[in-house]
């Protein structure tokens, strides 16, 4: 790679695809061409860049010839067509969707985790999924300090998770129960506003969902720590865009909840808010547009002498998918 | 008591008293006079009971004469100072609040756990908190089947355990935010709509607040399980009026889903609602209007041998208060 680059962006218009845009210009990626890519519906469109007006163009087979950088936030089916393609075509993809999370030669990369990973790439890399992202965070820095034996954590997941038409539905439900109304589902299987519900992707026989067992798995992977001991229960609630997560954590030796702040205040990534005398602590309202995972409520677990609990929330769409994008980009143009 | 008994509801025009005159009418109970009092701010309206008109008086002193059973439902600092005045009266008070929950001399009283517990009153039994009695009514049938060696929850709970001015609230700030203004708070102390907070409960020294020391506290004296091992993350949600609870246990040997699904089936005060096909939990929506708690996602925890997850949704109103607490004056009755 030169040291400006072509980028396209596949899903330009969706929730993350629209971020990532605003993301590449806020943090100056030396952008020497930009192809914004989309399905037919959004072709034609045209979406601004550093104040130029830019088309949308409908993706096609020969849409990554010349460029050197694909960020891809447009669905697993859709990544698993055409992520190879652009890869023969000579760029690299930095792909949001789970369809090559756990492929072996695939990276999985939390850049304040294990950034080096990026480097063994072989033309595609991925970016995690969300409360992945957000976990993975917040937790590596205590891992480094003393390894986390055990992970209980229960998720609190906004509407963004399922995109941008997902987060309209949940203002439309709302609307309509405000009015009386039967809301109405679209995208969610049950209605989302003033309800929540056990994260709908498919079981396994377990009975755990994907999302659960994405957060299972891909830790491991970006912690390279293949035994890693996690349960998650995943739960869709009727907040916009930021994720919050309850997380109750084992070690092996008592984590003293001083040392944990100490060490969390210093991790790149993470803001501790904590403010005990207010009870304030992270809300997703405070973490929607915020680049940190905020952490907060670090406790000692008053039910196991080697227990550590502690509370986040993180924006779903900037550094659960996002940002982590083109923080994986900027280590690559480095 | 004779076979007919002379009831006053206190605090008979907030969320709970509402419900509390709803059950009393519906499971007949047997009244042979009912008294709604409530502050001086709701004195003069009227409520109905089995289709007659009743005025909500003003509570004094001298309210709880001749009375012989009080359901108690105005906050603790009211209770405080009148449910001493209405046991002199000689009445029995089933309290709402937390003020005498943890004296031991008052019974705290769950019906399926502990019934036996009421019998032995001296004048006062405390109802339980909402999120300890939901919990309670699940947990309970396992740990008689095995002990519970610790348990990790974490709650979802709605508006509606702040009153019947909180789900307003949450309503009002959901159509300021659609209509792009700024929501405001009187009750909570941030907004609520699509947004969630740690339960703003006062903080103990070690960082839990009072919602979750409730649970510890309380789920130990209804078990009679001084050691009973329990933290808890509770979580305010915008959702209107019924709980969940995300719930992990830890036993000392491995306790099946299948069994623990199957003791659940014949547990009282429990609805079993799994559909692992459908990917159909228990949902608030569902609860809300319930008796039973809701319980599914029945899981062996894959990160624990001896690990067991589980998920519950319960009508805090209902069965998390104005049930429970009618419950008890039947056991009186009985």
């Amino acid at each position: 790679m030169s040291n400006s680059y072509k980028v396209a962006i596949l899903g330009a218009t969706g929730a993350v695809g629209t971020e990532i845009l605003e993301l590449l210009a806020s943090r100056n990626f030396p952008v020497s061409q930009l192809k914004l890519l989309a399905s037919g519906r959004s072709a034609g469109k045209t979406m601004e860049f550093k104040g130029e007006s830019l088309p949308v163009e409908m993706v096609s087979d020969r849409s990554f010839d010349g460029i050197d950088l694909v960020l891809a936030s447009a669905g697993g089916s859709i990544s698993k067509e055409l992520a190879p393609k652009a890869v023969s075509a000579g760029a690299v993809v930095i792909d949001n969707s789970s369809a090559f999370r756990m492929q072996p030669q695939v990276p999985l990369v939390v850049p304040e985790v294990n950034p080096e990973a990026a480097r063994n790439h072989q033309g595609i890399i991925a970016n995690p999924n969300c409360t992945t992202i957000l976990m993975a965070v917040a937790l590596w820095p205590l891992h480094q300090h003393q390894p986390i034996k055990r992970v209980v954590v229960s998720t609190y997941q906004s509407a963004s998770g399922a995109g941008a038409r997902a987060m309209e539905e949940v203002k439309q439900q709302a609307r309509a129960i405000l009015a009386g109304k039967e809301p109405e589902t679209h995208i969610f299987p049950y209605p989302l506003a003033f309800n929540l519900f056990p994260h709908n992707t498919p079981l396994n026989e377990q009975g755990y969902c994907e999302e659960e067992m994405k957060m299972v798995n891909e830790t491991r992977k970006i912690f390279n720590a293949p035994d890693f001991s996690l349960t998650a229960t995943c739960v869709r609630v009727p907040v916009l865009r930021a994720h919050s997560e309850a997380i109750n954590l084992e070690f092996n030796e008592p984590f003293s909840p001083s040392q944990a702040k100490s060490i969390l205040s210093q991790a790149p990534g993470v803001k501790v808010v904590e403010d005990w005398q207010a009870n304030y602590f992270p809300m997703p309202v405070d973490a929607t547009g915020k680049d940190e995972v905020l952490v907060g409520r670090i406790r000692q677990d008053i039910s196991h002498p080697c227990g550590l609990e502690l509370w986040l929330c993180g924006d779903q769409i900037r550094k659960g998918a996002a940002l982590n994008a083109v923080q994986i980009a900027e280590l690559l143009v480095k």
